[in-house]
């Protein structure tokens, strides 16, 4: 039996590889207290059941997130499929019957690096799209970001950034099926929208830590997510960069991609608690969320983060940053780690694919956001 | 310089391969004055200008429909681009130029026999999917009908016919992207709608049509949408077989997916001229159409046909005789042979690639309708 | 349960679909005794057996070809594998078992018109590639030479014909692995060859004889393989017209690709028994088999027919009268319906993609045999 | 204008960027002198020439190789091409105009290690194949060991290794092509070869250096190719967990697949000038080279490294090691950065699909190796 993590997001510690189950440990993000994403190849007899226990569960960074969570595992690095899995409020425990050699298991299915090169190398060959570098992050990365349409002559500007926890992969997948919408001809929504709005898309806002196979930090342990009043080029240069360029440019809607490691949901979260928050806001939000529960069974509006009181938002949060700065519609989109439990999914749960579907129908919820912003609606 | 038509739903015959331009005349349906679909192979020279002349454009069963047509045209019989051409009343002039050693030209992009005979055997590798053969055409080709879901839990029943004029090529392609949206499991619209209805779908109602190169007609020269009072097996197996099943599974939506010659838009028709038509019908329409509207830029309600005034109605028409047999919402869908002019695409024009979005787009429609009849909505 | 064949190159007639086993016939090619192709699809319940006799098997062309013969069977009709059949003499019996609600059976893995004209475009895309039609076949189709290299310059020529026998598809298979192998930039051999050789290759020989679902004639009953001495393209215009371009061009290497029903074993056919066989030719021979041999052990030499005395060649065959008009390496080709018995595939036997893949090696003593022609080897 | 190298293999320092041409150098391998390889992307405007110079060109490893070579580049990092360039003997010039916003440029196509771990996982999802880790390099990645064969049964051994040079990435896309063709079911050279031989692959011997994008050495600086005779756990554990696994098994032909920077042609070297050396070596390399120049016109012996005299082979390197250890035959294979002289590619010059190519031609040389130890050629 061998475990290794030496690869792209992988993440994980062999605590005691004879020991029965096999004892592992979740790497912590650098210089943070934050850990839960976890990604390594197991090798091993094909034939052979393999008992796993993750010793260090139970002091994560949310610990519900291992209840009723089913673990993401794959042969062939394409298909992903679930475990299933037990949690006792201390350790996680799954056992792994190996049909190959070796198997792949991750907190969610891992969207790499290289897969993140291609994206942009894919969407570059658009004429519509513009590729940039805004900056660089702490380990020597790009920050890319990608103008699709003509920002000279759109009326509307919609801004989407993903994955400032990189742990969050489902956030770029969720982007690469937004891209893959937004540059399809034949996607009469897509088109249309090009006439006169143009996107500004960051898919990944923490390179380092997605590389890195961290949860929720960049290279220096910082939380991105809680850095969007003060952020700086030494400590955070992912939100300062992007966030010069919004004050740059202005926007009319804001969206931030993440993942929820507890709820079975999929969710918007607003920025309720913001002052100066106002009926505008309100408006949208809702027509937004209404908008997007008819365009998607996966969306829902039931279930998702308790609202904050006035005035009680976190400013370092990015949507509340954008909500207050601009005085418009800005949402965190959550997808769960697990699965959407209106939905189920008993094989897969929550997936790439159905992340990118989540996208593809996200241009709903816009167009009628920006209809009725325009008062045709 | 060579023409050929000697394929699946060719259609050519050359009248005079010398003059200039060549003159060409599309055939007649079987058995019929029908004609308007063409599909055929021009070999010559690469670089070469052919001048093309269809000599009887002017009597086909639409002329309107050359009106701003150009023509459908492929070298590699998967990517389809569009050629300008002149209608002067009479005659249809355009001219080709090789880039490669033959190009193949057609009324709109062909959806063969084979292809056809894919998509079932793709489809049903589907465990939801049951395939059946209800009878046989005149030629002797098979009527497949596919059911999609659980008959016998569902709640709700939704048929969808298509292509009952095998010259309207994309109503298959239409059908094609229907059922991949419907049995994708990444597709929360449709893993919802198969939770409480079944799907009865008639990929192509016209296979001998289809093979020969018909526009309107089946092998003795009936049109279909006129058979439906009184089909018979001798004249109209096609529709007969399937009425019999719509009579004895009955059903709650009726869509008729069809291409309309003249009119550059994606329109529906309904059955507003028959007896008994009430208060029911003309709601469901209204919900339908306005949610199809929103789901799709390619839909649209202000350009179609005239409406019948009551009574008026040609009941031998599908739609016709299912929305007063049922007494339901029943639809032609007509996209063009053109484009959608408020949404032009000068490459492709129509194309496949947009039939079969605008097909993954219709489930928005139905899940509006049916959660109508609900009353959840 | 229904059986239908009403599709390209379908063959079967139903005599008893209620009697145990079901009881079929192979349709007789048009206007001629010869028969033994068939395609059909079956369609049932699944999981259900149905045990289904070729009653006239024992009369068919090649009654020792249902010995140890396995038919072909797909779901998808892109993956082909066998089922075990049982030949007494008279009749073949098998059962099909339903994995899903329709199955495909043939003879072997069919190859349709559709394909085909794929293929025609596929090829023509290539810069180095002319497609011409040569004339029309009796039901119309067109008779298509594809010109690889350059006729001018080139020092060497190769033809090479497939499927006079229309049954005998994976002569087809073999021609779309060998243009495959030869247009492919990466192929040395294939670059290396076509420096200064030309090849002349006709895909398809028979193309009525394939749609309609024959063994071994055209539309009018002619075996082609038995008509080049005096072809007419009254009765054998396919023969006709490539042997007028044969005629204008000459060659130094010619190719005739089959199947063989009975033998399990690939081979090729010389054309010793010819008037004026000589040195040249039996060396010719011996350079192209042992170099075949050793490029592939899916090839070989010790099983094949017996040999024809001296002048006792039956100079109608193909391969005779070109061995004998350009006094040159001519060869007939034979792969079996069955299996390769020395390297069998229990699986799939003998496949499409065996013969592709025999037909990228043939590449290897092409470039022998014309070394050795021009003495540097 | 932005230089980025922060990825897989990633190699260049940006020395002025203002300067014109704008000046960069390549990194040198960590605790080395060697340097060669470049890996690195140019964001810019579209249309815009960008003229670049590698300062230290004329330092590098291999001056040579800059003579006449043609720069990698890339836009979609799928398909490679090549751009003119200068060397004056101290620097390499090249322009790059745009065509879109960003271009990828190599000393050749990269072959990631997510790429390395896709190629296992494929690998391993045939029966026939074991995967195994023998141990791990100094940066901690897994060194794999393909088994492909019933080693138990197998009466011959063939040992592939591949990339001891990192930079030299047409070893790994060579590894690709042959293990497709190893376990492609329709090949039967390949089907032939396993019947009764045993393949022990290393796709990659070096991954640290390749992630880190060195030319010659892993990540302690060490050249493994001068590390056979003592390898350690503690310098060069690649070589020395391969080493110990040949010693335990043996091998009847052992490979080393590279690639030359400064000769235009593929070719191998052996170990003539090891103790030792006698006529059984010679036959064998005989054997094999005339075959593979047989199998592929890319394959020559006239060109090549001069050769050593008795005894004056470097023993430390793995060919002769191996050559001496085994008393059999041991090669080197050298594929060009250039491109292959005698049939050049002026678009892609030496490619990865010609690698792939020359890797699947190699097994013919094989089988004619193993049928003549085994007396049977
Ligand atoms: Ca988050
Ligand atoms: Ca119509
Ligand atoms: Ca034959
Ligand atoms: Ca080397």
């Amino acid at each position: 039996m061998h475990i290794s993590s030496a690869f792209d997001s992988g993440n994980i510690k062999v605590i005691n590889k004879d020991s029965n189950p096999i004892e592992l440990a979740i790497g912590i993000d650098n210089q943070s207290d934050f850990y839960q994403w976890f990604h390594f190849r197991l090798e091993g007899e094909v034939g052979k059941q393999y008992p796993l226990r993750i010793t260090n569960a139970g002091k994560a960074a949310y610990p519900a997130g291992w209840e009723n969570y089913r673990v993401c595992a794959s042969y062939d690095r394409h298909n992903w499929f679930r475990i299933d899995a037990q949690y006792d409020g201390n350790v996680l425990d799954f056992t792994v019957e190996l049909d190959q050699p070796s198997i792949y298991l991750a907190y969610f299915a891992p969207f790499s690096w290289e897969r993140h090169l291609d994206l942009l190398a894919w969407a570059q060959s658009d004429e519509r799209v513009q590729a940039e570098t805004l900056g660089l992050t702490l380990d020597g990365r790009d920050m890319t970001l990608l103008t699709i349409g003509n920002a000279e002559t759109a009326k509307r500007k919609v801004w989407m950034i993903a994955r400032q926890h990189p742990g969050e992969s489902m956030a770029e997948w969720f982007v690469e099926g937004f891209l893959e919408a937004l540059l399809d001809d034949a996607n009469p929504a897509a088109r249309s929208l090009l006439e006169n709005t143009v996107f500004y898309v960051v898919p990944n806002m923490n390179p380092d830590g997605s590389v890195r196979g961290h949860l929720r930090t960049n290279a220096a342990g910082a939380n991105l997510n809680r850095e969007w009043q003060s952020p700086s080029m030494e400590r955070s240069p992912e939100v300062y960069l992007v966030r010069e360029r919004m004050l740059a440019t202005g926007g009319d809607i804001f969206l931030d991609i993440h993942g929820d490691e507890a709820l079975p949901y999929n969710f918007v979260a607003a920025c309720e608690g913001i002052p100066g928050y106002d009926e505008k806001h309100a408006a949208l939000e809702n027509v937004f969320k209404q908008a997007y529960e008819k365009a998607s069974p996966d969306f829902q509006t039931e279930h998702g983060y308790p609202l904050h009181g006035p005035g009680e938002a976190n400013m370092n949060v990015g949507t509340n940053w954008c909500g207050h700065q601009f005085r418009t519609l800005a949402l965190t989109l959550e997808m769960p780690f697990k699965d959407n439990a209106d939905l189920p999914d008993t094989v897969e749960g929550w997936s790439p694919a159905r992340s990118r579907q989540l996208a593809k129908d996200i241009l709903f919820p816009i167009r009628e956001t920006l209809a009725y912003m325009d008062g045709s609606n």
